[in-house]
Order: structure tokens, then C-alpha cells, then sequence
């Protein structure tokens, strides 16, 4: 297996040395085979190459079976033009690679629970999958452009065709029908003629998955009530934009960014694996980082683009059995705990592949 | 004063009882004269007159100092074509008054407390203003349109003119000025050309408020950040969409929807005052909404449109007043309080206003 390694800005190579320390841990476990070739992205690619995703590791992602991703960004790149921002090179090989189905689950570990500002109460049971679609909508909609005299105008557009939405919704059926048979879809179809769409999507698809109960909400009354009631959730569908928003808030539930793994997927499983959070160069560099939302993106890279289940569960139950330990990051606010930085917790979690 | 009275759908009409007869308890004792005129709008007009926002209700409210809005829409209407929409009517009497500056209190009641998921050591003290742009942005940007020879793509338009995000940023400063001085402008500027456009704005109309700290924050960041430490915010300056999403979230603060007042401003102080909740169609007509959003609506405008500083204190604190004596209603999930109905909580309001 080959995967493309992508360390990017900020707290991105040393979240990404987790990544590669534990999939070594699980090869010499499990007897596989992974080889890495690293590739730049974001500023670290502006800085050698004046672009954020040089065609070199767009061939790097191209030849690999799924690619790891730290972060991109940061106030170093704040004045470059909006067209070659480090940003622009995550958009670019999500949309360049056809990346189209956004996972991100969203768990509440029940050794973080006190980390949250929510009542225990509310979020005790909460496991929940957000599917957002990542190539369309309003990211990548055009035109996207500054108008008038004095360029006194300024435009983007949300547009999607009936296949991009077809396709994002029916994968979101699927993983609806594996789990609790429960999909939420979020829209703004009391506004907007593409959530109107949406909605007419969803119900032609529903018909071929009877057995799954799906409801429609509307983005204002999900944001409410993803905090308010998140056990009522299972598996939740939405757009670019929204499903941006709503996995950001839902970190809420998880204690913190530094929890969320996540997934963008293609229908032939080739997947880009990457942490929720971003490039955090307030603390880069400084031994601070929560390296297991990255760590966690790779066991679901096993998962989803390998077919290794039984491997992607070592990695998670080494993350869980650290956290037992009482082992946290300082991104998460437990008094009784014992704080670690990332390297000690990248070892901890390697130590208990098994 | 001439106070146009539009009670809409569902539990509008009850909710607005409260809004009237505080105000009548108000003029008795402060001596005042309101003229009230009512109007149809949404479903209820829809019905009546087969369009959302018929021209009689428009006239009355262009000859009216302030209106008073229930809500509008439900099930009842949701196979009527999109155009005519009960929520038609909301978007266009916003647009066709002009009122851009939708201000979103939210507070934290002691009282209401233990009512919300968020632990209290978080919501304590948050007391903090979300000034949403209300007539711009993609709720009317044109085109908003199916396309295609199957109508396969939907497409809708994010416009804002230099101008439309000048005056609520500048509003928004004022208040900003009035209150801690601290302003933050929600955008997502790493993807939008729109957002790029607001942060230049609030950058240059930031000049001319020097005493005001003011800092940009990305959407999805503004999400998680809002929940996680709701103290750290005080005004909130943001477009259309974002301020919808938002200040639904942040009534997670506040322990229900129904605690939450809205005012709609154009810059003559004509306003617009809305609950933030709905029509809520599966409560209507059991006395069980909570009117605290529309009486609390009703103080705005005699805050914002009247100038009636001493009256508006009034009446909040009357809700105040009621709420330390322990009454709520069912929306609010309080074990120890006294849970009354719609009514009987409108007559212990009015029986405070002194
Ligand atoms: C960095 C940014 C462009 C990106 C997005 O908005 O998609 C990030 O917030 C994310 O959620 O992956
Ligand atoms: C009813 C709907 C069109 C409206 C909006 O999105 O503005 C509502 O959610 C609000 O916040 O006032």
C-alpha cells in the first residue's frame, strides 16, 4: 500500500508523526507492507515552490492508495493572493482527486467527558457521523469574483447538479443503513432553490432504503439542536458549507478540535485522511499539539481505503486505553488528569499496538 | 405611535397577546398612546388573500413607527410553490422596509440557568449581541434558480454591495462602542470572496472606532468558539446566513428559543420586532408557547424605535421578576420551577409593570 504523506503547516508534521509512527507500530504488528512518500502542501509549499500544491504532489497523491494530511496555514501566508493562499491547496486536492464524501465522526470518550462545556447528561452517549459533501457548493461554485467600478460588488455562488448531491446523499444512506438506520438532512430549503433540491434528492433516494428513518431540518434549528439534544443524532448529511460548520461545533461534544479525525473519500475508496483542526501556529512547534485526531484520521484510512477493520480497531482501542490512563493533551481541560505532550503521547499510544 | 400588529401562524397569535397587553399595561402606567393596526401575513395570509404579504398589510406597516411580528409558516403550506411561501413574507417585508440591522440579544438568565445543556461556570455571565445583516447576501442574491434541461442544477447567488456591508458594520460598531468595546466580525474569508469583501469593510470603518478591539473570526471557528466560551464574545457582527445559523446556536445560551427577542432595524428607527423562534405548529393553540421572546421583542421596540429607555426596563424587568418567582413555561426544562401556560405567564408579566 502506498500513502501519500502531507505534513502541511504549522502543528501539521508533528500531529503527522503520530500518524506515521503508530501505521509503522501496525505494520510490524498486523505484517504489512506501507510505503511513504512525502509530498508539500499549504505555505511549506508556497515557501519552496510558490504554490500550494505543486504538481509533484499532486502526482505524489495521484500514484498513492490514500494520503495523510496534517494542516495547512497560517498568519506567515496572511498577504499572499487569495489564489494561491495555503488553504487553496486543500481545496485543490479535494477537488483535483474528486474527494467528494467527507466523514467525520464525532464521539464523545466517556475518560473526556468533563472536558466539554455540555452537561454530562447531554452528551454521554453521543456517537455520531457527520457526512458532508466536500467538492460542491458554494467552495467551488462560480462566479466567485469581486464586480463594478470599483469593485464595490462581490459574488460567489452555491451550485450543485442533482449527480453531485445524488452521490454524496446515497453514501450517506449507506453508512444511515450499517449503523442506526437514522439520517438527518440538513438544509435551507425555507431559503435556498439548491437545498429545495437537496431535499428532492433525498427523498428519491430514501425509496430505495426503506428501513431508514430520514428526517429534514433546517441548518439554524440543527445548529441549535446538535448541542442541545446531540443523542437524537446519528448519521447527519449536509453540504459543503454547513457540514463545515456543524462538524466545528460538534468538536463541542468530543471536549475538543484536537479529538476530530476525519475522512474524504471517492466511490473507488481511495481517501485523503486528515485531522478536523487546523494548523494552530500558535502552539506549533511547541510539543503541545494533540497528535490523535490525526492519529485517529489514520486508523480510518485503514478502515476505508484498506479494509484493515481489525487493524483501524487497534489503533482505537491504543487511544481509548491511553485515555484511561488518565493521558491527556493540554487542548483538553481535565483537572484530575495527567498532561502530556505530543511526543509522549504519540508513545503511549504506539506502546499499546498490539 | 402607530404599531403594526401582524401575528401570523401558529403560535404567533398567542405569543403576540402577550406583546399587546404588556404594551397596554405600559401606556396605562407611563401614560402613553399606542395605536394598533393589524395585519396578515404568511400562511394565515396565504389564505386569505393567496399571497404571503398582501399590499393592505404592507401599507399598514409603511404607515406604522414600529411592527410587531408572531412568526409565519408550517406544515399547512408546504406544498404551496415556493414563491408564495408564508416565509415569503417575512423575507419580503425585510427587504421592502429596508430593515438590514437584525440585532440578536442573547442573555443568560441566573434563573434559567440550570435550563441549558451547557454547564453554568460557561454561561454565567454571557450577556452578548449578535447584529446579523438581514437584506443582503444569499437570502436574496440573484440568480437563485434551477438550470439545466432537466432542471439537474440549482444555483444561489452570495451579493453583497461595499455599501449593504458598510452600514451594518458600521451599526454594529456603534453598538460595539456602547457596550465592552469589543466587536467580533464572523466571516469565512479563507473561502469567499464575499468574506474577503466584509473583513476589508470592517477593516476600514475599524479605523474610526479606535477604542473598539475589534477581531475577524472564521465561521466554523465562531461556531465551536460560541458554545465553548460564550463569555469571551460581546458584539457579533455578521452576514446574512452566518447570523441566522448563529444566533439560533447560541439560544443553547439562553435555555430555549422562546427566551430570545429580535429587533430589525432600518437607520429612521422604524423597526420590525420578531421573536427569534417559529411559528412552532405542533404547540399552537394549547397556551403552552412561552411569550417571553415577543414581550421581550415588544421592549426592544420601545427601546429602538420609541426611545422609551425607562418603559422598556420596565417590562424586563417585570420577565425578570417572574422568572424569580419561579414560573416557566414547558419549553424550559426546569425541575424545581413552577411551569405555568402562555396565559397565565402573560398576566404575572403585566401584573409587574409598574
Ligand atoms: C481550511 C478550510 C478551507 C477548510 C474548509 O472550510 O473546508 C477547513 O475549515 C475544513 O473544515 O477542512
Ligand atoms: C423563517 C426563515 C426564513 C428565517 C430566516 O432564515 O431568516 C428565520 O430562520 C429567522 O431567523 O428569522
Amino acid at each position: 500500500k502506498r500513502i501519500a504523506v502531507l505534513p502541511g503547516d504549522g502543528i501539521g508534521r508533528e500531529v503527522m508523526d503520530g500518524a506515521v509512527r503508530v501505521l509503522k507500530a501496525v505494520s510490524d504488528c498486523f505484517g504489512h507492507d506501507f510505503k511513504y512518500t512525502e509530498g508539500l502542501i499549504g505555505g511549506a509549499a508556497i515557501d519552496a515552490a510558490g504554490t500550494p500544491l505543486p504538481k509533484a504532489t499532486l502526482d505524489v497523491c495521484k500514484e498513492s492508495d490514500a494520503i495523510l494530511l496534517g494542516a495547512v496555514g497560517g498568519p506567515k501566508w496572511a498577504d499572499v493572493s487569495p489564489n494561491i493562499r495555503p488553504e487553496k491547496g486543500l481545496l485543490a486536492i479535494r477537488k483535483a482527486l474528486g474527494l467528494f464524501a467527507n466523514l467525520r465522526p464525532v464521539t464523545a470518550y466517556s475518560q473526556l467527558i468533563n472536558a466539554s462545556p455540555l452537561k454530562k447528561e447531554i452528551i454521554e452517549n453521543v456517537d455520531l457521523l457527520i457526512v458532508r459533501e466536500l467538492t460542491g457548493g458554494i467552495y467551488f461554485g462560480e462566479p466567485s469574483e469581486r464586480r463594478g467600478k470599483n469593485k464595490e460588488i462581490a459574488v460567489d455562488t452555491l451550485l450543485y447538479d442533482k449527480e453531485e448531491v445524488h452521490r454524496i446523499v446515497e453514501k450517506a444512506f449507506q453508512f444511515a443503513q450499517a449503523r442506526s438506520k437514522k439520517l438527518t438532512s440538513v438544509d435551507k430549503a425555507n431559503v435556498l432553490e439548491s437545498s429545495r433540491m437537496w431535499r428532492e434528492v433525498v427523498d428519491a433516494v430514501s425509496a430505495g432504503y426503506p428501513d431508514v428513518k430520514v428526517e429534514h431540518m433546517l441548518v439554524d434549528s440543527a445548529a441549535m439542536k446538535l448541542i442541545q439534544s446531540p443523542e437524537d443524532f446519528d448519521v447527519i448529511v449536509t453540504e459543503n458549507m454547513f457540514g463545515d460548520i456543524l462538524s466545528d461545533e460538534a468538536s463541542i461534544i468530543a471536549g475538543s478540535l484536537g479529538m476530530l479525525p476525519s475522512a474524504s473519500l471517492r466511490s473507488d475508496n481511495v481517501g485523503l485522511y486528515e485531522p478536523v483542526h487546523g494548523s494552530a501556529p500558535d502552539i506549533a512547534g511547541e510539543n503541545k499539539a494533540n497528535p490523535l485526531a490525526m492519529m485517529l484520521s489514520a486508523a480510518m484510512m485503514l478502515r476505508h481505503s484498506f479494509q484493515m477493520e481489525k487493524e483501524a480497531l487497534a489503533v482505537e482501542n491504543a487511544v481509548s486505553a491511553v485515555l484511561n490512563e488518565g493521558c491527556h493533551t493540554a487542548d483538553l481541560n481535565i483537572p484530575s488528569g495527567h498532561c502530556v505532550g505530543t511526543d509522549e503521547m504519540i508513545q503511549k499510544v504506539v506502546e499499546h499496538i498490539n
